[in-house]
């Protein structure tokens, strides 16, 4: 990529559609949001947005595209979900089928795409907020837990709210709060602060997803909604067909960030 | 109803599902939410679900039943929407066809009930931060237009954004946009101050619904999106069959106005 990094959001679909970038997105076009894929037949697509609609802080819904249309018109018009993520993940009968870095071969008139926000816009602000993440500092993926929440079902989709935990130093933890409750289309506030038995999570150093992280003297495990969530309940459904980004490998859209913020 | 104005949500529920109150509900119930009603056949439900998710200012959904249950679980359980408004309208192929204070006869398997958030509850925040509402204290209806602003389409549903006008003290409309912006589930914060020709809105003293009310020297026009737009888009949309709550007769849920605030 070399100086690519400073390029613009269509830019980057661009490279990225020419197959010269297929590695993953974080740091890529910062500021600019990007999103979770799911693409499911229409058979299957008004319960999954109900469950979205049911669990908007695991599955903040940024556009839902028409059957048949791989465009984000919202997003980033002109765009073209079969071929502008660097990788996907392509599912049949629940099982894995395949990664691959284009998806137009697979694409159907009935395939209906669902981008939901991504940690990635909150972590920024609050990197910008002066509040350090251990993850991003380390080089790792951010640790998750399948949780003993059930999130609200909908039909054929249900399943455990999973949360993503970042270690916040104590006094740092009201402004963490703050800082995402202002992205409430990117998980928003955290659900939990401190508590991780709350949530049935009994050892912090073994992740469900995602690499462990220590928590130092001073700091406080906090809990924010995750978007694997919708990813980990569509799987469950055990749908005949189901096509998702491939881990850190999202789409990258032409939203400002700061267009997600509401205060 | 006498003394029944300081009675519970439930309380209210069963005097109105008794028939013993079929009035507007503006009042009643004080500090809960209350919602508007659109009932629909599943066959056109994905599409009005996603319509919602394309237009949350005027259609912030706060609940969607099960095809076939009358049960609001989130808002209200126990409730029943089908006798516990005072009044409903049906709609058939697009045109009124009865005002009843009970739907139990027309109450379908394949029927799914869409609550969606009501500017009672951002008015009440409004007049609680002590900014006067002409319509109230004048006993009206609030003003509405059709604007020339479109909303996003979905399938068979498309139609003008509809707003409501309230006027406002120029030194307290930006309280009027704070006070509001928390509450996203109640239409949030107004989308136009002061330019009603932005809104292709050119006679403020005659609105498309509701009362015309004066604007006083030192008052600005405020608009906010109205809970009208998904009922008129439904009903544009010329439905074989569609159910509402008659105009001011809402459904009154058991959720304290304050939980839909978010910060």
């Amino acid at each position: 990529m070399g100086d690519s990094r400073s390029a613009s959001p269509r830019e980057l679909r661009e490279i990225i559609r020419r197959g010269r970038w297929t590695g993953p997105t974080p740091g890529l076009a910062p500021g600019f949001v990007q999103t979770n894929l799911v693409v499911l037949p229409q058979a299957q697509a008004y319960e999954f947005l109900l469950f979205c609609q049911r669990n908007p802080r695991p599955c903040p819904l940024l556009e839902v595209t028409d059957p048949g249309s791989p465009e984000p018109r919202e997003l980033a018009p002109g765009a073209d979900l079969r071929t502008d993520l660097p990788k996907y993940r392509i599912y049949r009968e629940g099982r894995v089928d395949g990664e691959v870095a284009d998806i137009t071969a697979e694409w159907r008139s009935d395939l209906v795409a669902f981008l939901i926000g991504c940690s990635f816009t909150f972590e920024r602000a609050l990197v910008e907020a002066g509040i350090p993440l251990r993850h991003i500092e380390e080089g790792k993926n951010v640790a998750m837990w399948a949780t003993t929440v059930e999130c609200r079902p909908a039909g054929l989709f249900h399943g455990p709210l999973v949360v993503s935990m970042r270690p916040i130093p104590g006094h740092l933890v009201p402004r963490a709060v703050t800082v995402t409750a202002r992205y409430p289309m990117a998980h928003g506030a955290p659900i939990q602060i401190g508590n991780p038995d709350a949530l049935g999570i009994h050892d912090l150093t073994r992740p469900d997803w995602g690499d462990a992280v220590e928590i130092k003297t001073g700091e406080t495990p906090v809990f924010w909604a995750c978007g694997v969530t919708p990813q980990a309940v569509a799987l469950a459904a055990k749908l005949p067909f189901v096509i998702t980004h491939a881990p850190g490998h999202m789409f990258i859209t032409d939203l400002p960030d700061h267009t997600l913020a509401i205060l």
